[in-house]
């Protein structure tokens, strides 16, 4: 394989918003510089939820304000409705994630209405980011792999939303396997019929290694075609609905897989693992994953 | 995929021959029972070394002989030379794995002769065998996918020696990811080169977690038309000549991806992990690995 992909660090998001130390924002702002340094391109830094829900996310202005001004870098930020995208496009996000869920339990658990509602708010988002300017919206399709409320989740009904979305004029979407149930086979299959459905829309992928399958999942869908992936610095992440859960796929592991494909990602790993080590001082509370800290590259 | 597949529990060997504390021969042996009762069928037993090597593997030939009264199981046991496959066969074993490396700097590390010595003691070793009844001989052949030592190690040299075993009357031949330094695309062509090489004879995989791509490679090989694996309950093992390296995929991990995928390991998970909590019990200085007893298996 000769070929390139996006790789988005998710751990100021997906990372710190279940954590039980609340990271200071400068401390934030130092993370994510560190990785748009070490050559990530496109960093979730935070998420425009109440406060009440989330604090780790008081600070989501700032963070985004000062995480815009880093050459090279395009910030991402994650809203569960439509108040929280016009504040963020308020805030001059210029990528916003809209996050739904295909299993209808974990919607309403999550963003406490149904998954039709969830698509029709999606609607007005898409409206309000059209009379703006130079706005991405993003689309995570939560449990598209399985819910850890509901058990197996329809792949038909996956198809269908990542259908309507495109319809919607979504710039992307991401299929999220958020509480691991994914597994190779079925990523593969997911995908593929995703992308049938949708054509040359991008899609992404986000994967939680909850069952130990994560990478094994991001080849299936590298296979079939997808070049955008998540992924947290130190494996860190979970979801509120999915107790005991290990978090996302691990960043270093995940460069270390491209480096060994050749794939170009354009990370320096050795750098990474520098921001790694840091990771671990900011949050020395924290279980971090993740093997290469401990393994080291492999020689080539 | 509606397959079946062998997975070889390697554990009581491959996962205690570097740990400190050493098992009672009775742990040792309630736990290979206890493996066999939820569904192995082959369990790696012991390792034939010398005791000033290895201690842990003093007690050998008892552990061997009990776990070959244990009914539907066939114990393998892993010789690295001549003398251990003697004293193997001369102490019942029905399956012998003789080791060598595919690296020439991991084998004079290993077992202190080339990687042609090893093939000429293994002539002995079949000749030794054919002068007995039913003893069946794998090979495993360490750092096929790489070397901590040299770095990448020659697929033409991984081929050729696979070449030489099938004509030496080898019953099973065993590509090891001993450092784990394979990936999934590197692992699927050496295979199915193997493949291609030896034709019908039984192919397995034994991949270490090192570096996060155990399950990934495993799907690999099983794309590749691999059915027999190995794993560690607890993700255990590991090897000396790679330091900070994590072990074994894990078995309950392994078997829960079996399940998912429909293929039939004939191992029940549930109990699977209820012999895993003992291991944590039986093992409290060792750090254990696997995703599943924390996460669950996915609902169905």
């Amino acid at each position: 394989m000769t070929d390139q992909v996006i790789l988005r660090e998710v751990g100021p998001r997906d990372g710190l918003q279940l954590i039980k130390s609340r990271l200071d924002t400068s401390i934030k702002l130092t993370w994510i510089r560190a990785q748009a340094e070490v050559g990530f391109t496109e960093i979730e830094v935070t998420s425009f939820v109440p406060i009440s829900v989330l604090p780790q996310f008081a600070d989501a202005v700032t963070v985004l304000a000062d995480a815009q001004k880093i050459g090279k870098l395009l910030p991402s930020v994650l809203v569960p409705n439509l108040r929280g995208a016009v504040l963020a496009m308020d805030a001059g996000a210029k990528k916003i994630t809209f996050v739904l869920s295909v299993s209808e339990s974990h919607n309403k658990a999550n963003v406490r209405q149904s998954t039709d509602d969830s698509l029709a708010m999606l609607r007005e988002v898409v409206a309000e980011r059209n009379n703006r300017q130079n706005i991405k919206i993003a689309t995570a399709l939560a449990t598209s792999f399985g819910c850890s409320i509901e058990g197996a989740v329809s792949e038909t009904r996956v198809t269908q939303i990542a259908e309507i979305l495109a319809k919607q004029g979504i710039d992307e979407i991401n299929l999220a396997d958020t509480v691991g149930y994914g597994d190779p086979v079925q990523v593969g299959r997911i995908f593929t019929n995703v992308k049938v459905a949708v054509g040359e829309l991008p899609l992404a992928a986000h994967f939680h290694d909850t069952r130990g399958l994560g990478l094994a999942n991001l080849m299936a869908a590298l296979d079939a075609g997808v070049r955008r992936f998540d992924s947290a610095l130190g494996g860190l992440g979970g979801c509120p609905f999915a107790p005991g859960a290990s978090g996302n796929i691990a960043t270093e592991d995940t460069v270390h897989l491209f480096n060994k494909l050749g794939i170009e990602s354009g990370i320096d790993l050795d750098a990474l693992l520098e921001v790694r080590r840091q990771l671990a001082k900011w949050l020395p509370s924290e279980k971090l994953e993740g093997r290469l800290l401990g393994a080291g590259p492999a020689k080539q």
